[in-house]
């Protein structure tokens, strides 16, 4: 061993004591003829103390930033006392030391705020590895690995693993495929999730499994994605919904108590899919603040309920209004006082591309009581007051109402809640608040297809009382305009998505076991019966041997640590990703392979450029 | 929930309770007007009793075998108690019964002894793992994997995930690659160990690092290989070797401890790879029992030490063993009583072509101190006393004698030494012995292509006193002939295996920190500087920058389970295995993809057949 001790445990207690350690030299600092060296390792800082005595040795061996040393000597009271780090008592009087390996100066600077940028810390991955920063969420990430395995073997799950190389069945996501030397012409897929593997598990009578495992997609990569990324995956037999809700918030907490030392003592709230939607304007509502959407007019049947005819805004001469597909409104809390700079900040603000809103109306409800209103020309103040009303506003508040296209404009006011929840203060970073949102809607419509798409997947069963209509009734869609109409758009599933301070951190269906069910499903989403056999053939063919009742869930455990370490960035919390392109910049990978290896796979590339 | 209780919980002591049960009809059995089922779930299987009020339901829903029943009524004692199992005392009487699903009759039993040939189960993998037999496996595998991790939490060890998207740096095995569609032509590579992630690691300062890990690798599969496998990976930094050999023995006693209840309180033997050779035959010795190799005469200068020069064989006319590369012998205790249609068993037990010897001879060391020999036309007695005496037999013991080309005698007598253990029972199942193999030749000489590759792998270290060596020759070799007089023959790794009971269950190396002797180990495989910057260039730099003294393990999972649970054969360790043509019997994987994937990857089959 290296060392006796590491750079993070000396305390006064040790003093007196002869010790080793070894270590990146974060710091030298010399005062005249002695010299101070603050010494690093995974688990902190110690302070080296050199006199004069080792000049000779320093002088011919200096001492570089990230040098990996190894001192020896005795535990000392510090004279100068530093209360920041856990061994700011002490300083180690060194007797001896060695250079155990030299440094290159790095790229950037070893620390919180590094003068790095993004690409070359990418590239230096090992070195950006090396920060306080970074090293917290990797110790974060492996609290909520080990909280989750500890609660889930302490509930009966197993972790069993499934495979890696399994067979494409591409619906909705795009596979990687690996092709197989052995099988010329043939090709594995990488999982996309272990989803049929966990139900096969289910049906061999494993009844409570679980993985932290790693997925693949091959898709267009947005900001915050990655071609790989890591699941909580679980499964559980003879389980109603409501018992995996209560499973898995009981896991939620327990990491939560674990890793953040939080009690979330309160019940986990619950919404369906259709109060979500209209009330927040998205199925993943942060539940931290209120401002909630009044829906002054909407054309759409969202979710099987119509909440407002348009009654509120219409006929009063205001085309934007009147020939608006939808008009929504929020209440912010002290807006009334906003000045004319203000509001017009944030009609600019709802008019920039990523949200796209032609304009931004509003009423002041003055805490006198009275009001003021971008649109009195157009509304007596009875109907001003109607719709202040209905947007629950109070005296002080300000009503902002957006009006558009329906999709547009309900993803327009709920990123509008967000921003303004976010700039008054009302999105805090140590405040969990969970929610399940449920009862999602069973199929979507595509409409480049004009047919069905799965929700959540193919495999989520339809809610108990929806399976006859589901049966009963004939997939195919008459004409895109009457898709709304069809007895499959009011299918509820027995999904459930939990979110997190407006995240959707995990999610997951009671699933179909039967056979007959589970081919109706594949029908609906188009599939040829050969097609749902070549694909899932191996499924169908388990429902047949005794397939037990079953659900499960999945949590995106990239972003839950993302989460709980007070960032939206996944990126941080995983130790070698990918860029935005997919590529491992310091491996310098994906790159070209040899003409063998192609050769012994029996396959060619395509020249992208012709010679 | 539907259920109370599992199928393995209920006591005597539950006696009066109402319960509600869930699970598979393992069997019905009809007694008159009454019916017993065994009902079977992952914990154990409950009696059920139908009495006669319920005959009408169950001949309307009869009940067959891997039905999914679910069954609510009192727990009640039996009268015919059976102590085979927990439950046997109890009985549940039932008053309603569900059936949740049906079963088709299963294409072969449900049972430990099942009637299903090795294909079928394969491919109804799904319902093989139902059986007790596999099911145990599995639970076994989950409870390694949880000791593991347990015992390396407690150590400081960090789960810290890696890549699965890599970059393809071909040594030795295959890489499975994955091309693609962002980066047309270019392709990743599948990890056939992190081994430089975990490295890196080191270098970030994370200085215990571990993960239970897939890897991949895309070989012709021998019987027990597959193509994707799991280790147990594990890296530490500011170590020395005798840190590591500690520490991990640590582990595999406290797994012992932990899923076995088997206290391994001995010291872990040590023996270097060179005595393994000499007295074993093999590299991986099975110490349980004794039978060391005599060696009778060595044309070889395996690992720089000459044993035997042959004068104990040579000379006497006998031309088998004058022309002979390599005589070498094992005495075997009782064998002097052996009938001559034993010893001609034996003899053509090593005339098979798996084993490919052209002869076996034999001296009998009878119990009378007498000799008797199939070669004591060519040898006096003393010289015969000599052979036996180099052998270390005694009195009632059977000298037998191997001679051929050194690498297929040494072979063919550690084949032969394994199977008498195994038929003399020496080879106990439930006895534990650990070995650690040390001082391993850093190189190995591959004759194709006249030059040096890895033994381990080329980021393993060689022993302190052998760097110099390293460094100061030049690799080059000038005729095959003289490979073994070439300096770097006689470098030693700093690497270690750790053997189980003959079984190589994990092995690990110090690695090189330094880039100069990196560059240095690159070279000596035949690598250019170019190709060792294209592959390496990421870990080559990383050593500039502060790289600490490092060293680690992986153990192959799959067969550390497979020893534990008494098995040699990995696959009956694995949920959903591959068959030894890599292919997924369940699934039909690997298989053929759409063209529209084909076309978005850029790719292009090469025909197999010209059509």
């Amino acid at each position: 061993m290296f060392r006796s001790h590491t750079c993070g445990e000396l305390r006064i207690e040790h003093a007196g004591t002869q010790v080793t350690l070894a270590g990146w030299v974060q710091t030298v600092r010399k005062f005249g003829a002695i010299t101070f060296v603050d010494l690093r390792d995974r688990y902190g800082i110690t302070q080296l103390y050199f006199n004069e005595d080792l000049n000779p040795q320093l002088d011919a061996e200096p001492l570089g930033r990230e040098f990996v040393l190894q001192a020896t000597g005795t535990v000392t009271e510090r004279t100068s006392k530093n209360a920041n780090i856990p061994t700011g008592m002490i300083e180690i009087t060194i007797s001896s030391f060695k250079i155990l390996n030299k440094s290159a100066v790095p790229p950037f600077t070893i620390q919180d705020d590094t003068d790095g940028g993004d690409d070359l810390r990418m590239k230096y991955r090992y070195l950006d590895l090396r920060r306080n920063a970074v090293k917290k969420n990797i110790e974060l990430r492996y609290a909520v690995n080990r909280a989750t395995r500890d609660y889930l073997h302490s509930q009966g799950f197993m972790d069993i693993e499934t495979p890696f190389l399994i067979k494409s069945t591409p619906e909705g996501a795009r596979d990687f495929v690996v092709p197989s030397r052995m099988n010329a012409g043939q090709f594995y897929a990488l999982p996309q999730s272990p989803q049929t593997f966990k139900q096969l598990l289910m049906v061999s009578g494993y009844d409570r499994y679980y993985q932290i495992v790693k997925c693949f997609r091959d898709e267009d990569l947005r900001a915050d994605r990655q071609p790989e990324f890591t699941q909580i995956d679980c499964e559980m037999a003879f389980v109603e919904q409501e018992d995996i809700l209560a499973m898995f918030e009981g896991l939620v907490k327990y990491v939560f108590q674990a890793v953040k030392g939080v009690a979330y003592a309160d019940t986990v709230q619950r919404m369906t899919w259709e109060d979500a939607m209209w009330n927040y304007g998205n199925d993943k509502p942060d539940i931290r603040f209120g401002m909630a959407i009044a829906n002054l007019k909407s054309a759409f049947n969202l979710g099987g309920r119509i909440q407002a005819t348009g009654e509120l805004v219409n006929g009063a001469d205001f085309k934007v209004f009147d020939e608006a597909e939808t008009v929504l409104a929020i209440a912010v809390p002290g807006g009334a006082e906003w000045s004319r700079k203000q509001t017009d900040e944030l009609t600019e603000w709802v008019k920039r591309p990523q949200v796209g809103m032609k304009g931004l109306a509003f009423i002041k409800y003055n805490a006198d009581g009275t009001l003021k209103s971008t649109i009195d020309k157009f509304y007596a103040e009875d109907r001003l007051r109607g719709i202040a009303a209905a947007a629950r506003a109070k005296p002080g508040d300000i009503v902002l109402i957006l009006a558009g296209a329906e999709e547009r404009t309900r993803k327009a006011i709920s990123d509008l809640r967000l921003e303004l929840g976010e700039r008054l203060g009302m999105r805090k970073k140590d405040e969990y608040r969970l929610l399940w949102v449920l009862d999602f809607p069973l199929f979507e419509y595509a409409e480049d297809e004009n047919r069905w798409v799965a929700r959540h997947h193919p495999f989520t069963s339809p809610k108990p009382d929806h399976i006859e209509t589901m049966i009963n009734n004939d997939p195919f869609i008459m004409s895109a305009a009457d898709y709304l109409r069809h007895p499959y758009a009011n299918i509820k599933a027995n999904a459930y998505d939990l979110v997190l301070n407006g995240n959707e951190i995990g999610g997951g269906s009671i699933r179909i076991y039967q056979r007959e069910l589970q081919e109706k499903m594949f029908a609906a989403l188009g599939m040829t019966e050969e097609e749902a056999l070549h694909k899932f053939g191996f499924l169908l063919g388990a429902f047949e041997y005794g397939a037990p009742p079953h659900g499960g869930i999945a949590f995106g455990f990239d972003r839950l640590c993302a989460i709980l370490g007070g960032s939206e960035t996944i990126r941080d919390f995983i130790a070698f990703p990918k860029n935005n392109s997919g590529r491992d910049m310091m491996l310098d990978a994906p790159s070209t392979i040899d003409d063998k290896q192609l050769a012994e796979l029996r396959i060619r590339l395509e020249k992208v450029n012709p010679e």
